[in-house]
């Protein structure tokens, strides 16, 4: 996606005698666009665990560029297995609900257990980071070709009055290598002329909507109001939500989705209003051993100071400020799981299907669920 | 209530040549306490609308204080019939969604009316405002007292774990007299040596609860945790929350209520996942000329700077800070509706009925609705 007329992309592996990965530092944004350069595992570890990156597809991502920049960590010891297996675990430790990342992690493990020598490894961890961030970008490109049609039906209905989308948290390019998931279909159906407007959640407590989703939308063009996540459903009382589109950080395969904490609530409003309510996600996002989403996802909890500061520009620093009396105590649930029964279709790179195990395996045959 | 130690009101008309009406200023809390004196009616239409006073009974009574100041202002033009009516229409319009605001001043202009000389009106003014003060702090207590054996019942099945109560926004002792409306029962149920623990949603964009809520409670030492709006949803589908009591602004003849935007969405997960939820309020937050809340209910839009910016405290003093690109666009909505279907039960003065039309008229048989 463009910022000020240039092309850009979240991520990318700058070759070198040890190579950098450059990101993104999304916790400067709106107020600041930098880049941010990651020199060691451990810097991989902080950047997603900090959420310098986020969404789930970016992390898998990150953390597939980490596993390449581990080998030019390795000091001989312990052996290269088992360096590259610790490796693997400590950087799916860094965050515990989006399941790509553990994809992604033992997916290049497995890949640099191919290799005989050092150099081989490394040739071909290179070669399968970069494969897993064009997939991404790929998915994310076809998520849009699939989504499409959706708005482009609802547009019929409207005679060039706007389609209102409400969107929770950034599931936009920022999220991902380009075009974003919820955001593709968005950013398709803008470029083809559909009049679109985009109701942004702002995502409390990291503000992701207002923060990413409202800036990448407006560098893009996009019409867009901020809104608190308290809102949607007075918004789709008055018919003014024509329908929903969010992200996922991990999906069943009975179709329920843990996403951003709050997404529940939206599809529960959808729902009681008769708004169509889709999900976008690369399949990367399907954790196949898990059926009840409720009972079967690790929920992360993060630290209460997220809920008692927040981070904003005063004085044209960036600065985080006390919003709760001091003493007060704060829980964080970064996620919540919405069940399937509230979803209208899931939104993938092979097609749109419903949120329920039969059509999910008619899109992905080849994966073995529970 | 108490603060340090030292029993507090939220309103007090100070009597003297001019009188001075004192209030708590909320828009400092939770980082400074203090008093804020208004001296004039322009004041007092400054205050509600600034929402230095919040909450449906503590702005009615604070209008109602300003109609008794407002005869003191009163230079002989036009004739005093018309300057009542002018002054009540003013204040009447400092916000739109309270019904307890247009109730009092229309109660203070008709009671005035009855007064043949100026000293006659302000001699009737005073004892009306102090009515309206006394009565809602009245209404509090017995709202607590009716509410409580909700509660106890709740406790009797927790073998001592804490009964875990989520409620939205404040309708607390500071939106009230005293006692609080939603937070009378759970005062009282503490008093009465119940374990008791509220989840406060912070309750953007102004984060009354953050802010009051949680404070107020943490002064009476009743244990609390502060959640983003987001979160409610995901504590109930993990049977982390025992009921909901949320206040109200206004009510209508069916038992729709409006109260603070979200709350319609907390009503929906309470109802999707079997959670007792109750709405808390004075007979003066009723709208009997309205029967359909969604149609019919006049929903404040603010500005979008509260959307934009946060207060908070940063180096010990007490600022304002972006949290946005400043060239995004924000809507504000205050309230939202919730339909009477989704609440188990309103607690009143009068008892607690089913929010539906022949229950509601059995407690208030004295009141025509439409």
């Amino acid at each position: 996606m463009k910022i000020n007329g240039k092309h850009f992309e979240t991520i990318y592996i700058k070759s070198g005698r040890k190579p950098v990965i450059q990101v993104i530092d999304q916790t400067l944004l709106p107020f600041r666009f930098e880049m941010k350069e990651l020199l060691t595992v451990k810097d991989v570890f902080s950047a997603i665990s900090e959420m310098t990156v986020r969404g789930a597809p970016l992390i898998g991502a990150t953390a597939a560029a980490g596993m390449y920049l581990s080998l030019f960590e390795y000091n001989g010891t312990p052996d290269i297995d088992k360096y590259i297996h610790n490796t693997a675990q400590y950087l799916a430790s860094s965050r515990p609900t989006a399941v790509n990342l553990s994809y992604s992690v033992n997916a290049m493990a497995g890949e640099i257990r191919k290799g005989v020598t050092l150099t081989d490894k490394i040739k071909l961890a290179r070669d399968a980071a970069r494969h897993i961030i064009d997939k991404e970008r790929e998915n994310c490109l076809r998520i849009g070709e699939f989504g499409f049609p959706v708005i482009e039906k609802i547009a019929s209905g409207k005679k060039g009055k706007p389609v209102n989308i409400l969107t929770h948290c950034n599931a936009g390019w920022l999220a991902c290598i380009d075009y974003g998931t919820a955001t593709a279909p968005i950013y398709l159906a803008h470029d083809k002329g559909i009049n679109i407007h985009v109701w942004v959640d702002e995502t409390r407590p990291r503000n992701q909507g207002t923060k990413l989703t409202a800036w990448e939308l407006q560098q893009h063009g996009v019409p867009c109001t901020i809104i608190a996540d308290n809102t949607g459903g007075h918004l789709m009382q008055h018919g003014m939500v024509d329908m929903v589109i969010v992200g996922c950080d991990r999906a069943t395969t009975n179709g329920d989705i843990a996403n951003k904490i709050g997404t529940y609530l939206k599809a529960l409003a959808a729902k009681d209003n008769k708004v169509p309510f889709y999900v976008a996600l690369p399949s990367s996002s399907f954790d196949w051993t898990v059926a009840d989403g409720i009972n079967g996802i690790i929920i992360e909890e993060r630290g209460s100071e997220e809920i008692k500061y927040i981070q904003g520009l005063y004085n044209e620093e960036i600065i985080s400020m006390l919003i709760a009396d001091i003493d007060s105590k704060a829980a964080n649930y970064a996620f919540d799981v919405t069940p399937a029964r509230l979803i209208t279709g899931l939104i993938t790179e092979n097609g749109i299907c419903k949120a329920e195990k039969n059509s999910i395996m008619n899109l992905f045959p080849d994966k073995k669920s529970i």
